[in-house]
Parts: C-alpha cells; structure tokens; sequence
C-alpha cells in the first residue's frame, strides 16, 4: 500500500490554466503530481507540442487525488 | 540544479501542531518535505520517542520552502 | 506525461524476499517504488498484517519498471 | 527524520559520464536524486550551459548516499 504520484518535468496547460496575476497561473490536474518548485521548467500548451516558454512553480496543493499549481510564466517563446 | 525535499514516513509534532476541527491538525515544517497522502502513518510528538498514534495526511501545501500539512488524527495510543 | 512512481513507508514481503546474507534480503517489486533509504522502516509478509520488523533499505534500483530493494534486517517482533 | 533527495528534470555530466556502450552512459552523483525514467530530458554539460542534447534514463541505482545513473542518448543538438 502506497501513495501513487507522476513526477513530471514540465507543466502541460491544456489550456486549462486560470490567470491569477499579471504573469501568475492556477492549474488543476487529476491525481498527485510533483513538480520541482522554484525552478524554471518548460511549458507546453499540449504533451506534444513545442514548449510555449518557461515558468517557475511557486505553490503545489495535493488534496483529494488532484494537485493545484501556482506558477509564474518567466519567459515566452516567440513564435511568429 | 534541483529542489531539494525530503520524503517523510511519519509525522513528528514537537507539539507545534495547530488544532483546526475535532481531530483534524495544521503542521508548519522547515523545507519541502513529502509525505504520503491519505495512508495511516505514524505520529509522534519527538523524533526518537514513541508513537502516540496513527494520522492520515489530507491536505499538502509546498510554499516558499515550507511545506503545511493537514492532518487527522485516526487513532491514539494508550500510554497511562 | 510523467512518471509514475509509488511513494512507500514500508516493505511489504509477501514471502518473495530471497536471502542474500544473514540479514540482508533482495525484494523485486513491479513498478517504481520509492522507499526511504539508510532509514529504519517497518517489515511486513502482508499489508494488512502486523510489522514483522524493522528493516533498513541499504540499496534500490529502477530498471524496466521493476523496483530491486536490498534491505536489511534490524529487529525483529516476537510473536510467541 | 527523513531521507533527503533532489529531484533532478535534466541530467548534467560535468562530462564525468562513463562510456557503457554505442549510445549508452553511465554517470555518479553524489546524493539520493530522483530523475524520470524513460521519458526524454535534457541532457547538458554544466548547469547554466545550452541543453546538448536529449537522453533517456534506463536505470537507477541508489546506494550509500551516491546516485548511479544509465542514459541513453536520443539527440544531439547541433552546435556549429
């Protein structure tokens, strides 16, 4: 018996995420995942997709099977 | 360069812990620390005594190097 | 897309442990595992079951989605 | 008490990786690290450097404070 997580490397929106501030984000996503906090990671509009720009987690919640992200978005790819 | 945490199988107080509900607590520890969410583990009020009893963590927040931590209380040992 | 891993505070046996030296075990377990290392942490044949010990993981390898944990044995309950 | 570890989303050599096979690395790390396995990361020479290419973890080996790592290169950036 243990508790199951996804360790991810990047934040995948799905364009789900909620516009909290200027350049902060709140995203939900299903079961327990860890995320590194307080470093730039890429992230990406779709799994497979280009990664849209950096960001740098700055709050994880776990309750209830779901994580919420608070990240803030240091940097955009251009993509003319 | 990577986040820095520390997995955690049991809780120790040192009887900073908050009462919020009946038997529900609020823990503020030093760093990001992993804990696993909604299994019984065991509580303790100091590192190297002995259970007083058993809590499930509910709730996980990681912030600023903090982490807070929900939890109930689900049993407790006898100890007369 | 991440990787799933199961976060564990003990060692559940199941009888499949193979002794390695006088009180050291292999245990290979499906999936990726994490347990604390170099950390006395509670022995049990079965999940439900009561803690047949303490055992201390001293080495864990991730391979092909299969967990190899070597532990060893630091004390044991008597059952008489 | 706990048992610290980092949690890494790239691979940096400091080229201290050992040559195993055609593609295939073995590196040493000092400390428990927790890296993906078998997703595509980054791999770089040093920490603020450009990413030199892609790699997958195969396996992980944790023993006596000291992460061993096996990854197989999947791309190379061109540098010209």
């Amino acid at each position: 018996m243990g508790m199951r997580l996804e360790l991810n490397t990047m934040i995948v929106t799905k364009n789900r995420e909620v516009r909290q501030e200027e350049n902060q984000f709140l995203l939900e996503k299903e079961g327990y995942r860890l995320y590194p906090l307080d470093i730039p990671i890429e992230l990406k509009k779709t799994m497979t997709g280009e990664a849209s720009g950096q960001a740098v987690v700055k709050k994880v919640i776990w309750e209830g099977n779901k994580t919420f992200l608070t990240y803030q978005l240091v940097s955009l790819n251009s993509t003319n």
